[in-house]
């Protein structure tokens, strides 16, 4: 059904879209190429919210060569006015004579509007093409459109044997410095960064996302303090920039006053025993836009995250080293009464990240 | 220096060095290559000690064939009378016309008087060629004969958070049974499997090698069990079949004598706090012609082995699940004064094995 420059069109194209990764948030990444007569005529990238989408730039850079062209983009073309006016529309303007789709999009006010509007106009629309790959690239967008919270992915580095830190929490450096560059890379794309209190009294971080040459990125991810009791002090240093939510399980008035004096915004999530609820913040979060939520943490928010069943994928980075049975864990799980109980990963990637590994992992 | 071909007919003689894998023992695996006019004339292996070397195998299948050929073998000829006259004798006398060969025997007995007979007959001999990969194939016998002790190969399977068991010791299965097989072929090339009694307590283990088919392989590996207290009881399974090995601290007449009524050893080798001292039951094995440990244990007796710097080589098997903290750990090591301290190890080859992941790391 599509041929071999389809394909590439289409690669090139989600190659273009990968371009927002660090940037469109809270809108999806969205890449667009327009080809004539086998010749690439336009193409273009969403950068990011407030501007235009990546059929609109596309379309500009082909001018009248949209005429009659081959339209190939990531994701199904909005159908609704939102910030910037529908790209089925302007697509249907240019007069373009066949729009091949990747990934209808999962967002409900659109739904299948775009493509039908295309078809309504006569265009011939094609779906599917390279459509895993058109997923993956806004796993957390569409897991906020259709499950209501962000795609959670949970970083943990350690030793071979699974220890993330000695006893007394020290921890750096277990990993190398390739390896911790390359987390810095899964940072950035993230709409949020997740931890916890625990984590910033242990190791006060900063928790920003930083290019590799250890510059500050232009967009921040919004940092997310899980702190049920508010314990993390005004002189952290997470709280110099950016934005800054932390989540408790009671108004503590004399603390909360003191953060929100820093600029974090406290927000009031009780749960069971005195814990925040973490569903309940994941879900603020996917109402607030966060496609993505990117975890660091011990091993205490690690196993609660994974006890509610909320991390859906796992980054581990593993040293080349042992630390031991007195060195900290990585998930504070309950017992478990037997071993049929474990939860399941499945494992999606291996590699060698300097002298480290690097595992990718989903709940099965 | 050397050809292509050259490189073929080694890497083939490796082939055949190979399949001596699970039988040679406390020989070395050898292959052996003859090539006349660019053809293979004759080949053989060494297949177990006290039957013909490679070289005899490969002179034989060779015949007149022999006379001006090239002889490729994997180890140096051996040049002293033991079981069987010396190879580089009969290599001379079958008038080869050079001899490649790809490491220097190790063996003191031998250490390059095999190349001094075969270059004092006129023989071209040339060494060195895939040196690499004849070392890897008898690391143990190498290990034995350089360090006079064996190669450590320590086999650790657990879940992706570096935990083995559950609390209660339940173990069965974590690891799917693909790795099983695969744990079972490194079994199977051991000269030696070491466990430990708290394991024997726990899982009650056969510790036997077994081919693919479950059934049990002819050479079954000497099983050697850490029991300084001589805990074992007389009815474990181990003791069925084979022969077993006990190292305890300290002679107690009526469990070694009940022991030994099941036809095993015990062996008193005292070290410190009631323990065995573990690098003199490792130079024992090496005496008695052990060149490769399997070792299968829990926490206890690895972490010992590690902490006594007596650990060569890691196999970890990591299932895709996630036990937590309240499993059991990999390693009892004693608490790191420092990060710096931590033992460094060096992974060399990381794979999938059914669902699980197996990396094979050595001490860096």
């Amino acid at each position: 059904m599509f041929s071999a420059a389809d394909h590439e069109f289409m690669a090139r194209a989600l190659r273009l879209a990968a371009r927002g990764l660090a940037s469109t948030t809270p809108n999806p990444r969205v890449g667009c190429v327009i080809v004539r007569d086998g010749r690439v005529v336009g193409e273009g990238w969403h950068e990011r919210a407030g501007q235009p989408h990546a059929e609109v730039f596309a379309l500009a850079a082909a001018g009248e060569a949209a005429r009659g062209a081959e339209v190939y983009v990531t994701l199904e073309p909005c159908a609704h006015y939102g910030r910037t006016p529908p790209c089925a529309e302007a697509l249907r303007a240019a007069g373009v004579g066949r729009v091949v789709v990747a990934l209808d999009d999962p967002d409900p006010r659109v739904a299948g509007r775009g493509i039908a509007l295309l078809r309504a106009a006569g265009i011939r629309v094609e779906t599917g093409l390279l459509a895993d790959e058109a997923r993956e690239l806004n796993i957390g967008f569409i897991s906020r459109l259709t499950r209501a919270r962000p795609w959670v992915r949970l970083k943990m580095a350690g030793s071979l044997d699974g220890r993330t830190a000695l006893a007394d929490g020290r921890s750096q450096w277990i990993t190398g410095a390739a390896a911790r560059a390359d987390g810095q890379r899964w940072r950035a794309r993230a709409c949020a960064i997740l931890s916890a209190s625990g984590t910033v009294l242990a190791d006060d971080p900063q928790l920003s996302a930083r290019a590799d040459d250890g510059s500050l990125l232009p967009r921040q991810p919004l940092k997310v303090i899980v702190d049920s009791q508010l314990r993390t002090p005004t002189h952290a240093r997470l709280l110099a920039s950016g934005q800054i939510l932390f989540a408790c399980a009671e108004r503590e008035p004399s603390r909360s006053a003191a953060l929100e004096a820093r600029a974090a915004e406290v927000l009031v999530v009780p749960g069971v025993a005195g814990k925040v609820d973490l569903a309940a913040l994941l879900a603020e979060l996917a109402r607030r836009g966060v496609n993505e939520v990117h975890v660091e943490a011990g091993q205490g928010l690690a196993g609660a995250l994974m006890s509610a069943g909320l991390v859906d994928e796992f980054l581990f980075y593993l040293a080349p080293c042992l630390l031991g049975t007195t060195a900290q864990g990585m998930f504070a799980l309950p017992p478990l009464g037997d071993l049929t109980q474990r939860p399941l990963l499945k494992i999606r990637d291996v590699r060698q990240v300097g002298d480290d590994l690097r595992i990718v992992a989903r709940s099965a």
